[in-house]
């Protein structure tokens, strides 16, 4: 534990963006925000909800240069009896954690972590939105702030969590999209930070991101770095294929996110009685499937859409169109029975969902 | 060109710390600090130059989230005439340039950026220390300030110069140091950042470099991520070895930093008449150098201690001393040429100075 959560109301609630428009994604925030501070020595402290508002630091915060810098998402539903709920929010807590550790950052206590995401949810609870397939995103991120520029871990942190109301990512029901497979540049390597949430492996993916864009592709398919074969993850979903009745998803190497959602999607599987395996695939055992026909759906899984269902991949001029670029069978199911969990009409048999 | 650079005197000047006394490095910030602003569509604009303080985000500034930034170092001197001198400051530009590229960041007029770090140092030129060996160290960095948290490239940035004074880095004349070579992490890949100045590519080594630190050692050594067996660089230095009459310096890979220290040291090398290459250099040529005593010096070079000696590497828990720990002449040659230069003991016949 880190201490009694202090909480300044703030006095000047904002004009909610009209939550039943179209939000976009992280564009609003909510009235307030939660803070906590690390010192070496005394470590977390003075945990506070405050109004949401900028934060100052000295130029040579460590942030700003040597990149310690690690994040989560997750988010708040309005379920149809009303009430406000978090999906597997514990997991974030964990793998938050997992992230300090690797970037020499300081753990924090995972239930306070929770609990904190919750005070400040029921505290802005009017900023969860109704209109179907709407949620509340929740962003909880560490970074340094010692001021000093020898390339060290910082001595001091701040823990910071904002929330966004945001739209439902497909407006008008699921999407497939285009996906370009990436050959020249690299997201992450074995050895590196490609399984932590932090800053660094995004800004990595931004050119890349860009020259995707240029061929009309919503994302990257991400290739192991040494081989420049084996799939990894898009940028910023995991990716799952099925394949002859069988489904697949790269292992956990290293170097790509354990996403939640790729986590939930297979204990669903498994419960459904449907063959999943997590093991090395390449690019090359899609192409073939894809040739001799038994490519029959592909998606990608994360928090900001669920499930993606993948209409085409891109590949070196080739383009290999999934299931006539229509939404494969499984993934409408898997997308039906996940948001039917968050927003409680679907029965949460697995204690996925954490009230507020 | 970015406009005219407006100046703001801070009227609370600072104590200074003694001057005259150890400063370590990176601790200590002078009165003045610059600054300006990027707006898509408008471009750079409002180059300002104002009393140095805290600056202030919004916590959705994708600097917290996505790691857009990009830094660099360079060096005032006091000569022995007592003028002002920067040590190729245009070299730093190209590289800001550089990294900004590949972080989907915005460039600048690479003469604008000389003249705003010369417009700097000279307002704080009182700031440059005189003690022997000591100089004032320049920060030029870009940050992503758009608040937003789409993974997509910020619409907007800041450009900051802060500037603090800095001890010699070896108060007690040049020392020798031990390397871990690090055979499990990995700092870059080819096709990653490697090769950029970004933050994430430090936070990406601090892992790795505390447990150098475990084993008494200075900093890392990093072997390339595919093979784990081409030399690298070390945390902030690019690294040379002198086997048998010849220096080498692995190649411009695309994954190693291109130093401007070392991109000095080969000219010198080449002037003098001294074989120098850049090519790949395995662990495996270190040890079988090491083992039939043609490892005549190891050194590491970069703008903080200009070169470094390298007095051991620990591989894989051997322990390889080199020159028996001893300070190499061709190493002490080096040092002295370039600080002679750089403080305006020897003729800079390359016109690598830049007066303020
Ligand atoms: C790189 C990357 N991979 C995968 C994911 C999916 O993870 P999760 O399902 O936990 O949202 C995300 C985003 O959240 C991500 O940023
Ligand atoms: C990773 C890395 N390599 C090499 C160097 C040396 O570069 P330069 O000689 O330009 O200072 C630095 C630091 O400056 C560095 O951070």
């Amino acid at each position: 534990m880190h201490g009694k959560i202090r909480i300044e109301r703030n006095p000047n609630r904002k004009t909610k963006p009209g939550l039943e428009e179209a939000l976009g994604f992280g564009r609003y925030f909510t009235d307030h925000m939660f803070m906590m501070d690390y010192e070496e020595g005394s470590g977390w402290q003075d945990p506070r909800i405050v109004p949401y508002g900028p934060i100052s630091h000295d130029p040579a915060a460590m942030v700003f240069h040597y990149g310690q810098a690690v994040f989560e998402g997750l988010k708040a539903f309005r379920t149809e009896k009303d009430e406000i709920v978090l999906f597997r929010p514990d997991q974030n807590a964990k793998r938050l954690n997992r992230s300090c550790d690797r970037l020499q950052m300081p753990q924090m206590d995972e239930e306070f972590v929770v609990d904190a995401i919750r005070t400040l949810v029921r505290l802005d609870a009017d900023w969860v939105p109704r209109k179907k397939g709407s949620s509340l995103y929740i962003r909880p991120f560490v970074i340094a702030t010692e001021a000093g520029l020898g390339v060290r871990a910082s001595s001091r942190y701040s823990f910071v969590i904002i929330m966004s109301p945001v739209g439902a990512y497909y407006e008008e029901g699921l999407q497939p999209i285009n996906i370009l497979v990436e050959s020249h540049y690299a997201r992450a390597v074995r050895g590196g930070t490609g399984n932590a949430k932090t800053a660094g492996n995004y800004a990595a993916t931004l050119k890349a991101q860009a020259l995707a864009k240029e061929h009309n592709c919503a994302q990257v398919l991400w290739l192991d770095a040494i081989e420049k074969m084996y799939i990894e993850e898009a940028g910023s979903m995991n990716v799952f294929f099925k394949i002859n009745g069988e489904v697949v998803t790269p292992s956990l190497s290293g170097s790509i996110l354990e996403g939640i959602t790729r986590n939930s999607i297979i204990h669903l599987l498994k419960e459904w009685g449907i063959p999943v395996s997590e093991r090395k695939i390449s690019i090359h055992d899609i192409v073939e499937a894809f040739e001799n026909g038994t490519l029959e759906e592909a998606f990608g899984t994360g928090t900001a859409a669920v499930v993606s269902p993948i209409g085409s991949l891109l590949w070196n001029g080739t383009l290999m169109s999934i299931n006539q670029g229509n939404i494969g069978e499984l993934v409408a199911r898997l997308y039906d029975t996940i948001t039917g969990i968050q927003y409680g009409r679907i029965e949460d048999s697995n204690s996925w969902m954490i009230s507020c």
